[in-house]
Parts: C-alpha cells; structure tokens; sequence
C-alpha cells in the first residue's frame, strides 16, 4: 500500500464507463493498496480483465468484497437494492459503501434498511459521463475538474464522508455536500430533462419515414437518411446525447420519478407557451424567450462547466472547449 | 480579378456570422474579383471594415450592390421582404440574387414577386453555424464539409444554379437541389426542433428560481447557480444550441410556422408517451425507445456529420469530433 493510498482495498461492483474509469483513476494516483471488481456480466469482467487496469477481477462478488474497505457500487440506479440484498450479509463492521448513481433518495430507500450495523452509507453521484458504455469506454481522467455530489443520510459517520469526499477530491472533482432529495431536484432538470428530449426528439424524427411511409397518399416523406444527413443543423448534438446507455437512463427515470415528473410538467407548459406563440406570430414573445437563456450560457462558461474531456471516436481521450 | 473568380463583384448583404464567414471563404479561395458588403448596423459595418475581410464596405445598399453580379442576402429570414423590397429596383437583368436563410419556402414567396425580369434567384441555406453572432465570430472554414441546399423555383435559369452551386462546392460544402417545401419540413426536424426545445428547458431551468423564489413557503428551491454548476449533466449541450442568435431563430420560427407546428406536435405526442412510461413505471417501453435512437447516431458517425470546425471560447477554431 503506497503512501498516497487512503484505503487498503476498494472493490468496485460492476465495471462500465464509470466504474473503469474510476478503477483507472485510482490506480493512476494510487489511492487503494489494492483495487478489485466485480460485474455480474462474464463478458464485462473478461474485458476488464484484459485491459488491466486492476489488481484483481472476481467471478462472485463475496470474493471481491473480501476484506476491502470500500466497496463501491457502480451498477445502473435499478440494480442497487438487488445488489445491496446480496451485499450486505458480506459487509464487516467498519466498511464503508458509496455509489455513483444518478439518482439518490432512491439508493438511500434501497441500502439503508439492509446494511448491517457499522457499516457507513455515503452515496455518491460523479457528474461525468460519456455517451460511451463498458469497461472498454473508461478513462482516469473523466471525473477530473467536474463535480462529485455526496448525499450522506442525516447521521452517516463524518469520517466516513470525509474519507469518500477525500478520494474524489484526490482524482480531480469537486465535492459537494447536499440533501438528497435536493439534489434529485436539481439532476431532474440539468440531466434528466434534456435526456428525455433529446431521446423523444431523435425518436420523433426516426419514427417520420416509418410513420409516413405507411401513408400511401404522402408526397412529402422526410426520411431517415436525410434527417441524419442534415443533423449538423442541432439535431447532432441530440443524437449524441440520446446514444446514453439504455438500461441506465431507464433506471434513472424509474428512480426519480416525482422530479421528473414535475420538471416535465414545467417544461410542457413553457413549450406550449411557444408553440402559441409561434402558431399566433408572436415574436416579441419568441424573442424575449431566446434573448433570456443567453444568460445562463455566460453562467455556464463563466463556471468552466464549458469544457470537459471527451471521448473521441478513435478511442483517445482530449480536452474539447464543448 | 483572379483566374478563379467566378463572379467580378460579389455584394453580401448582412454581415453577421455567415455573411462575414462567406466573405472570408471568398476571399480565402479568390472567388469574386471585389467582395463588398452592406449591413444595415453601423456597428456591423465598422466592425467588418475593420476586421479587413472585404474589398470593400458601403453605407448604402445601392452603393454596394452597384455593379454586382451576385448579390447574397445574408440576414435574418424575417428582413428577407424589406431587404427585397429596396433591392430590387437596383438589379441589373443578368445579376443572381442568392441567399443563406434558414426557411425555404418564405424566401421564395417574399422576392419572386419582387425581383426584375432577367434576375435569376437561387435561394440557399448553408447547414453551418455556431451559437455566436457578429462579424467578428466568422471564420472562412465554417462551410467546409458542411451540406448547402438549393432550393431554385422551378423554371430558375440553370446556368445561375451552376454558378451558385459552383461557389459553395470551392468553399469546401457539398451541395444539393432541393424543393423549397421539403426543405422547410427536413430543417424542421433536424434543426428548428432540437432548438426550440433546448430554449425551452433553458428557459424552464432559469425560471426555476424566480418562481419558486416567489413561493415563500417552498423549502427546496433550485437555484440558478446551481443550474449552472450541475450543467456538464446534459444541460450544457442545450445551453449552447440555446445561446443562438435570438432575432435570427424568431424569424425561423415565424417563416416556417406549418411545418414546426407539424414536427412539434409529433413530439408532444412521442414525450407524452414516455412521460405516460415513467409515471406507470414502464420501463420496458423507456429501454425500447433509448435503445432505437442509438441506430440514429452511428448513421450520423457513419456520414461523417459527427466532426466539426467549432469556434472556440478563445476566438479560435479548431475541429471537433463532436
């Protein structure tokens, strides 16, 4: 265990984007004497296996638990509580658990009533990601200059959070403490609101030729080859955001179902608004509407949430100013 | 003029980023014999003139359409009419008129009626921009790579078509004829959507705070900073579509009302759906839906319309694989 390690062993429990990343960026600033996984997908470990950025890839996960003193849940939001049952029986007194989840009252509801009785729950949601799934997507640099939200139940041991808070810090993110149920309000409308449209959006343009083409009558079908073709117009940066892992963002709406919910039904109303206003000729409305959001687009350069590290096609990483 | 030129004297009409991005191109590739601009703004005017991108800069429209023999309109779709209006009594028979607005079908309705016999109009509209607006935010590799559609009436002079489909294939664009209508309802899709509903959850998330701020009795507010910190999340995709030119996506909106009215409706239809899915906790309809529009964005990998110049916060440009 080298002098910069906070924990002797950390196992992570399912090996995607996140969780590789992550084993990457503990390794690469060596903050675990010893760095373990899990994934319940053969194919997922083999692959992590392979590409070694671990000290060791488990077939179960009582022999990734083993012994370590975070255990890391890096699986999608609705695989938490299954994992958490088969979890908890392993967990000696003194282990700490976290998670990256996007959603978190949901994981708190799960974990809470199963783990054992000194074992401190310190969930945790890195806001990082690329459109990119699995082992093979991840890389150490991922959660570097970007935020790591830590939604501790009222009562968790605060050297645990401080120990959590502490290899976030280590790999390059900032921390933030915050209610969880606050922080599910906040998630609904910065990410999980424009997955959802951006997902309808490029759903809605892909259905067009299907839809059409079943109209014998139309004249005027708008196909799917001329929607991709065209796509550098806005809808692009659509489709990169609705190619986000399936299983995942299912989870997350499933997860955090009343913010969403309530963040929709805002934004519902703010879209008709427009549509009103387009169908009655309304510019100055349009306008005012177009002239305001400028403003949180200086916000958010002004903050440096601009810029971030990317994947690139060809598999490197780089830094991109969007 | 240069052997390459295709016309003596090129005269761009509107200065703002596609103008000045055009004129550059011209200038970059030796087009035009002399490029000369009007811009109704002062400002504009000086700016340009000073940026030293063109042969020349005139207060007046005649005097910079004074023997043009292509004169582009490169302003806002909605000053298309007025901007036609004291043009036309200034064309000479043999001058092409193009232009670069973001609607089809408004253009062609607005100048036929206007223009001269012997005065050929190729409406067109290059699928290139960025979120920021002005003469100095130009640069002459903005098209390259890009697609740029004609749409000339029919009956348009086909020698005209040549000549304009000519000069946007030497600025790097691939160029493709197309009907004014079926333009408008592509652009809808791929463009005028995505826009307007990342202006509206732009919109939505800024007035979180001013709304809620107005409820005394609500104890989790999302404020606007926080809106902001939390942007990497997906958020910041849509806060650049949504720091467009505001008077440029108005006219948009205005010019090409039917067909936006049409795709918005599809959408309403498609996000009620899903929202129905989330409120049921169906989330085998929510995979199935994410799972179809990643087909959508390999096409657009696989078309090569994923890259990108992007300007870049510090006046650069640079390519972007995204």
């Amino acid at each position: 265990m080298s002098q910069s390690a906070l924990f002797d062993r950390i196992a992570i429990v399912g090996i995607g984007l996140i969780g590789s990343s992550l084993a990457r960026a503990l390794r690469a600033e060596g903050l675990a004497g010893h760095v373990a996984c899990f994934d319940a997908d053969p194919a997922a470990r083999a692959t992590a296996a392979d590409l070694g950025f671990l000290d060791s890839v488990h077939d179960t996960l009582a022999d990734a638990v083993a012994g370590a003193d975070l255990v890391v849940l890096a699986v999608p939001p609705g695989a938490i509580a299954t994992v958490g049952a088969d979890l908890a029986p392993l967990l000696a007194a003194g282990t700490i658990v976290t998670d990256v989840a996007s959603t978190k009252r949901s994981v708190i509801d799960a974990l809470v009533p199963l783990l054992p009785d000194g074992v401190a729950l310190v969930p945790g949601h890195p806001i990082a990601g690329t459109e990119h799934s699995g082992p093979a997507a991840g890389f150490a640099e991922l959660f570097r200059g970007r935020f790591c939200i830590l939604t501790p139940p009222p009562g968790t041991n605060r050297a645990a959070i401080d120990k959590v808070a502490e290899i976030w810090r280590r790999i390059g993110s900032d921390v933030e403490i915050m209610d969880a149920n606050h922080h599910d309000r906040v998630l609904a409308v910065t990410s999980q609101l424009p997955h959802l449209i951006a997902y309808t959006n490029v759903a809605t343009a892909a259905d067009l030729e299907d839809q059409l083409g079943a109209a014998p009558k139309s004249d005027d079908v708008v196909t799917t080859a001329e929607v991709i073709r065209y796509s550098a117009s806005g809808f692009r940066d659509f489709t990169r955001i609705a190619a986000s892992d399936p299983v995942m963002w299912r989870d997350v709406f499933l997860n955090n179902k009343d913010a969403v919910l309530e963040m929709l039904g805002r934004f519902t109303e703010d879209l008709t608004a427009l549509q009103r206003a387009i169908r009655w000729g309304d510019g100055d409305e349009l306008e005012r509407v177009f002239r305001r959001t400028r403003d949180i687009r200086r916000g958010v350069i002004e903050a440096g949430q601009a810029g971030r590290f990317i994947y690139t096609e060809n598999g490197e990483t780089e830094e991109s100013e969007d």
